[in-house]
Order: C-alpha cells, then sequence, then structure tokens
C-alpha cells in the first residue's frame, strides 16, 4: 500500500461521462464544475487519455461536443468501443447484426453486415424496444454458436434527467434468452483500458484513473 | 424408475401457450392440431387443470380465447400468475410499479399503487420500451431493499410469428443495474404448480404433464 502511494503518476487515464460531464437525451448536456479545470490542469503536467463507452457518436463528434461545452481535449486521446469492435468483428469473419444508438451505426459502414452471425449491441437507449431486442433474439436463437459483442457492460450511467439504464442489462437479456456468448470490448474489459494506456507510452503501474470501473482500478493496482 | 412408470396417471397439468395454441400478436392465434381432440380425451378420463403464464388478459377473457379456438374448458380450471401475484403483493405490503401488459393491468385494480416499494413484471410484449424499462429502473435504484415480482421467468416463447423473448430477459436486465431480489409467481416456481395440483385433489405423484418446465417435471419426479 506504502509503495502505492510513493509511486509517480505519470499520466491520467478519465472516463467521460459522469466524470467530464453529464448526457442529456436533448441537448449536449451539462459539464461537471470544476472538470474543465481538472482537465486543463492534468493536461499541461502529465498525459492524459480519456476512455469512453458512449457509442451513440463518433470519436470526433464526441470530441466537438466536449469542445463545446468548454473542454479543450485532443481527439485522438479519446478511446471509444465502437472502432475496437470493428477491428474485433473483421479480424473473426463477424458479420454484425446491429442493436445501436442511431449516431454509430456508420461506425459499422466498412463491416460486412449481409447474413449476420453476431450481434453487437451499444447503449441504443430508446431504441432498445422489444422489436430490436426480439429481432436481435430471432437471430441469436438460431445460430449454433450464439454471440454477442457489445460495446461496454455498464449497469447505468448519469444523464441530466437521472440516473438511466445501461447496455449490461439488455445484453444479459438476450444471453438469458439464447445462452450466448458475451464478449465486452470497452470498459469494463481490461483490453480496453491497456490499449490506452499503451497509447501513452507508459506502464499501467505509472497511471492516475478517474473511472467507476473495478476492473481498471484492480488493473491498475490502486487500492481503494 | 419403473416404478415411475407403473404409478397410474390420475390427473393432468397442462401449459397452454405453445402447447394448446400459438399466440398471434394480432389475432386470437391458432389451436396447435390435435390439442383439441387431447383436451376432450383427457377431460373425459381424468382430472385437468391448466398452468399458464399468460399474464396478457384475465383467465375469463383467456378462457373465452381458448373456447373460440374450438377448446371446451372450464375457466376455473386455468391457473395464471397475476391472481396469484395480487394475493402475494397484498400479504406483503407491496405497492407496485407495474410493468404488464396493458390487457393485465385491470388485475392489479385491487392493489395499492401509490408510492410504490417494488417492481411487478408480466409479458409486457410491445410495452417493454425503453421508456418502461428505465421507469422501473429509477425506482429499484433508489430503494433499500429492491424487490421485482414477476409473472413468470420464461426465457422465449412461441408466437404464431415465430419465437419471442419473454420476461425473464427483462427481469435479469434490471436485477443486473440494480441487484434487486427477485421473486417469481407463475412458471418455473414450484408453488405455482403445487397450487394447481392441491385443486385437483391430488398428490404430485397422480400427475401427468405437458409442460416444457424443468421444474415441473422435476416436481413431480418424471424423469426424461
Amino acid at each position: 500500500m506504502e509503495a502505492v502511494l510513493r509511486k509517480p503518476i505519470r499520466g491520467f487515464l478519465l472516463d467521460i461521462t459522469g466524470v467530464l460531464y453529464n448526457s442529456s437525451p436533448n441537448s449536449i448536456g451539462r459539464a461537471i464544475p470544476g472538470s474543465i479545470e481538472a482537465v486543463n490542469r492534468l493536461y499541461s503536467e502529465s498525459v492524459v487519455r480519456f476512455v469512453s463507452n458512449e457509442s451513440s457518436e463518433s470519436r470526433h463528434e464526441l470530441a466537438n461536443k466536449l469542445g463545446k461545452l468548454g473542454f479543450k481535449l485532443n481527439e485522438e486521446h479519446i478511446f471509444t468501443p465502437a472502432p475496437v469492435a470493428v477491428q474485433y468483428l473483421k479480424k473473426n469473419g463477424l458479420r454484425p447484426h446491429l442493436i445501436v444508438h442511431k449516431g454509430a451505426v456508420q461506425e459499422f459502414a466498412s463491416v460486412d453486415q449481409t447474413n449476420p452471425n453476431c450481434v453487437v449491441m451499444g447503449d441504443a437507449e430508446e431504441d432498445f424496444t422489444y422489436e430490436a431486442m426480439n429481432s436481435a433474439f430471432r437471430l441469436l436463437h438460431q445460430l449454433e454458436d450464439p454471440l454477442i459483442v457489445t460495446l461496454g457492460f455498464g449497469k447505468f450511467y448519469q444523464r441530466v434527467d437521472g440516473p438511466c439504464l445501461d447496455l449490461g442489462g439488455f445484453a444479459k437479456a438476450l444471453q438469458y434468452a439464447t445462452d450466448a456468448r458475451i464478449v465486452t470490448v470497452g470498459k469494463p474489459s481490461e483490453s480496453f483500458f491497456r490499449t490506452a494506456i499503451d497509447d501513452m507510452g507508459l506502464s499501467k503501474d505509472d497511471v492516475g484513473l478517474k473511472t467507476s470501473h473495478r476492473v481498471a482500478i484492480s488493473f491498475c493496482n490502486i487500492q481503494i
């Protein structure tokens, strides 16, 4: 424990939603007081990367939105699951049936989606309709080795209007009905945190965290 | 095993959806070939009870629908979870927030629903919207001892247009997000099968089954 406290922090890994700002279904959301100043200070004193399961918009759009809220950050420092999922799908010959937010559909444009052999789930929010869930269920139900790839596995997240169900539960629903395997890209997957830390050119022991994910906390050997 | 095969069957417990008929979202559904004759024969030769997790309509309406499909059965021989849930709620001082099919709301008219302290879930089908799920989540999220009462816990069921997601998965979704306790009224709860068997005046060892539920099969000591 003492060794952990003594070690110097050389970089920071920050969550976005609920840490930098609270999202809103009808607007760009609201910066959390103090977070803009905190990001400026961390940027000036060390290395910063942002890890987010936001999959309702591209990394570019997300950076733009945060810019409008007052944050000065480099979009190349933002890690979101959709591009990682695209790599995973292509590498494994997977053709997805998508249940993702309207804003995320475009991220999968380069992936073959004919004759789907898996389901990809993002934070579809209002698009988690019974019809959408049932379509995904029917596909998984007829696959020999049903597979769900999820862009995160959160329980809930904060929105301006209150806490909201995240996609983890909806993935659990389809898994219960079909006994599907689940592969999670994004938080709390350890490899997702590792990708961001590797990009800093640091070791995980050099990194400070601001995320609610126990996996990350344990991964970086931080005791709480 | 031999003892089981030799014992006389004195009564039958039959499922309804997927055994007597396949439901349909836009019509009364379709009788499964041979099932009308089978019910007539069982009624004439022994005692019959029907156990169903249908909660989109009252027992009376369900009996009427089956009558229109050609079945001759006594509505008092049908066991559905909603009336059992109402008893459970009243006995335990529970005030439900409902996510049930429109047709089932009336079944809970006698229960106090002000200031809810639990969630009751039925097969809401198209009413399993993100908004409805999120409302239930927000209630459970703020309760000290979050509780979900489910009218069944099925994985999926057959509808004329194909297999459909049942409520078990949706209950799992809310449980994952809130760590809620779940109490299941209806299949596959053992006490639900016991209520129907008690009503026959028989022992569980006297009963033959036509249901896909392993709990019932194990409960009645039937080997498959």
